[in-house]
């Protein structure tokens, strides 16, 4: 796994900390609005914003720069920041805004670090859960403080529990709503969460393996090394770029045998790596 | 709302504080098996049960049968108690139990009670989310210690947030997958949580509507008073007797205007009321 890359574990650890960190203020900022009246807007792609969205990225941001002032960073809310530095830090202040602006738990921030395209720290925090899995490479995943692994178990495909995003992501940009149906039908124990809970179940075992159709790279991030790093697989299947000239991701995650089976049977065509 | 009925609003609010008082009681036991190694069995119908399921139902029928001894009692895990009387607490020690034996916090404990089958007293309890919504009749609805009200807005159909049973409870009692695809398929903004979280969202606004389909009566019981004490609507729109005897239901509730436009496009041939 990217043993060749040249950075020591020393970075590693301290990437990770830092990462921490940098959840805790995120984590702050979001219980701070949980409850209160917090205005939200529609955005141009007709995805919700909040002041909460704004201003954790914002702080971020600032601290990326302060204390890793040559980093590049890109986030869902600003222009992408040094953008030649071999390591990105990726943002998603909110995940699921619609959830958090309805008042629902599983919303999360999630904060990846890669190097030249390799994740390197990943994290995922949900502040209402009070529940966070946080990964670096060739260290394992963590679900608060503890180690966590994915099973090699199965299910039959009418227990099997399958996450998926919601429909309308597969008709976002072209309509693949077949897919959808067709994976719906097979694996019918479904749950669709559309936020970052999803990830975090597919990384923790909550379900069984995860299909996450046509997101954006500050989604889809961190996900990949919590499931690697907890032995579990990660298959990119898709990337396309829409009509506005932006790259979307669709990847298959989890368990290794369901992965396996999920994109034998529908991505027989799957990618072996995703480009940024 | 039930008017005629013969009991004082004195006993409403006795009946109100005794379910707290259980629901405080579940959530100890819930909380302490929570993060522990329990058993996990698979029932016949194969549902799982664990430990905790059993001790959460026992101590409550004990407490019932200590403080109301006439009052009835069905529950998931043993055979009802008292069955003519008027007064029925329905019981549900863990909704959910899949998502509790993996991890998942979005689990709850269910207690209505009801009166010659009209519901007085509801409640749902999520341990792991600290959250829980409690209703009486005519007294409203309240998330912790917040009352609750359901909106009258509703959103076009590509937009409004559905919860829905997930796709093999349609397949359980004979093959109604076409509905599911085609619900689905008309609302694509979908949530399947599978567990009482989803009737948590229905009461408090977290999706615009539900559609509960093929579920036991200590599943929905609760639900229905949570919507209407909010202002939202609930409608019965299927009672089936499995091939095994037991009694199973389907019901659409949430806020008015979507019920309302889920029932006459989807379920023509609704309920009126249900019976036990």
């Amino acid at each position: 796994m990217n043993k060749e890359l040249d950075f020591s574990n020393t970075n590693i650890s301290e990437y990770l900390s830092a990462a921490h960190r940098f959840a805790d203020e995120a984590r702050t900022i979001a219980e701070h609005f949980t409850g209160s009246d917090f205005s939200v807007s529609t955005k141009a792609d007709k995805s919700l914003i909040t002041e909460a969205d704004i201003e954790i990225e914002r702080t971020l941001r600032q601290r990326i720069s302060e204390i890793f002032p040559e980093h590049g960073i890109i986030g869902e809310e600003f222009s992408a920041a040094n953008p030649d530095s071999p390591y990105q830090w990726i943002l998603d202040p909110i995940d699921g805004t619609e959830e958090f602006a309805r008042g629902l738990p599983t919303f999360g921030c999630i904060i990846s670090l890669e190097f030249k395209s390799a994740p390197i720290v990943g994290l995922i925090d949900h502040p209402a859960l009070n529940m966070r899995l946080a990964a670096s490479l060739n260290s394992g995943t963590y679900c608060n403080q503890k180690r966590i692994f994915l099973s090699d178990d199965t299910l039959p495909a009418e227990h099997l529990r399958l996450g998926i995003s919601k429909r309308n992501n597969f008709t976002r940009f072209g309509d693949e709503s077949v897919l959808f149906d067709a994976i719906v039908q097979t694996y019918p124990n479904l749950r669709v969460f559309d936020s970052c809970f999803a990830y975090s179940c597919a990384a923790n075992g909550g379900i069984d393996v995860m299909v996450d159709y046509n997101v954006r790279l500050w989604d889809i991030s961190a996900c990949r090394l919590l499931c690697e790093e907890a032995g579990g697989a990660f298959n990119w299947v898709k990337q396309d770029r829409t009509p506005k000239g932006f790259t979307i991701y669709s990847a298959v995650f989890g368990k290794k045998e369901p992965v396996k089976e999920i994109v034998g049977r529908f991505f027989p065509s799957k990618l072996d790596t995703a480009i940024y």
